[in-house]
């Protein structure tokens, strides 16, 4: 493998390159992002070796790591722009809308549906560190439609990485993220705004924040180009997991009122058991 | 100062021991846990050098750090059985129910109302750390009420420990709690149910989670026998809490179901602002 172009070199495209030129040196990284300050950061901070609008034909592997709701576009202007022994990885966060918008591109088998799941609250070229995909889980979703030649540069790269593969359809996978990733954002965030909208009485209320408040509140300092097109990209399953969340804190709530002292109790004793579930993972 | 006595060794009294040994060692601890394995294992620890039912007369000062619920019998019965030269501070997460249980007592000068910000998702002796106090927030509630000599010691030990003393009344302390502690366990509790239940379709939904999960499901690894009931002593203040964040969630999920790319956008943009905030306390 000699050449990799990055599109969107923020903290995923980043991490990336930082992470590969280290175990693979002899690559060379071109890339472009739509932001000139982020496409000049990348090129002072060593993450690629040279800016290009479009990968050289010599590419072998294309990584698409920029918003959701960009992806579709940038995908499909991708397949079409580079050659037969090209292949075109994308990072994006959901999966259905994207392998469902390029399902008979004739072009199909160039491009594998992927998604690292690292990240931190932090983004853009500064914010890429080489650790971030080590020993992270990849999703792949609809491997079978994959180049089975070009699928193995993505498997040699993946496990250069200490990547671990799980394979799923893009459906499922959405599903789970919801759960997993996107309703903890939102549950993130909105534990962030009903604190900020507190401080109109209480000046000084996050002076008696401790390190439980920052933990649960850290996501809520993600970045709102990259999760609003989530959150509308993964639209139907989002909104049954708020749902299901509120009628939990709903229900909660109530116990709370009914002095339920004995219902509190079981409830949280039975949730607990996410301890060995966290531990084990 | 000679002696300390602690009731209640786990996570709280255990690392206020730990930490004060270090800073000064020439205090000798005396220790009583309701769970006689928390006891042993207080003691095969070194966090007390002797088990007592009742403190010494010679005690400097009493901890008392057990569930909020067991506090009120606890300090009352603690008042009564000790000297004029003993204080008697307690360590509980809500503070208007205890305040106001001695009020009228006639030893309440000896009463200090106090609450560390430290904690983990962990309990017990064995989850007592060194470093838990170290710089942390203090705040003492109703300190006119509390006699100017025996306050002496307790500024002596929380400075041997660098906390941060911070004053307020104890109906503004469990308001302000209630929105920067309780509301983030209830919100990572709720998020921990969510997606158990969610493994009942799916079993490896686990499997997809990455470190923003683990960080705002953290608090729901939290001990039941604790929580229960801070739940029910700050009600009225947890209750506008958790109505004010479902309704939060619920307006969120409705700019979900409109497609309102731009509100949901602008929405976590202002709540991005919490990074200063929290980067600077």
């Amino acid at each position: 493998m000699k050449k990799i172009h990055i599109v969107g070199i923020g903290l995923l495209g980043g991490s990336f390159a930082l992470a590969l030129k280290k175990a693979m040196p002899e690559i060379v990284f071109t890339g472009h992002d739509a932001s000139e300050k982020n496409l000049s950061d990348a090129l002072a901070l060593g993450l690629i070796n040279e800016a290009r609008t479009e990968a050289d034909p010599d590419t072998d592997i294309v990584i698409l790591a920029t918003p959701a709701d960009t992806l579709p576009k940038i995908l499909e202007t991708t397949l079409n722009q580079t050659g037969e022994n090209t292949l075109i990885i994308d990072f994006g966060s959901t999966k259905a809308t994207l392998c469902k918008a390029v399902e008979n591109h004739p072009q199909r088998s160039r491009y594998l549906a992927g998604h690292p799941i690292a990240g931190t609250e932090y983004s853009g070229p500064k914010a890429a560190m080489e650790s971030l995909l080590d020993r992270k889980v990849f999703i792949i979703c609809e491997m079978e439609k994959t180049d089975v030649h070009l699928k193995g540069m993505a498997y040699e790269v993946l496990e250069a990485l200490n990547m671990k593969l799980r394979f799923m359809d893009p459906e499922e996978h959405d599903a789970q993220l919801a759960f997993v990733s996107h309703l903890s954002h939102i549950s993130s965030f909105m534990l962030g705004k009903t604190v900020l909208d507190k401080m109109e009485d209480d000046k000084n209320v996050f002076d008696m924040a401790g390190s439980g408040f920052a933990s649960t509140v850290r996501l809520a300092k993600s970045s709102p180009a990259m999760w609003a097109p989530i959150m509308l990209e993964n639209k139907k399953n989002i909104i049954e997991g708020l749902n299901r969340y509120i009628t939990n804190l709903s229900k909660f709530r109530d116990k709370i009122q009914d002095d339920d002292f004995e219902g509190l109790f079981q409830e949280m004793q039975k949730i607990n058991k996410i301890r060995d579930i966290l531990d084990l993972s």
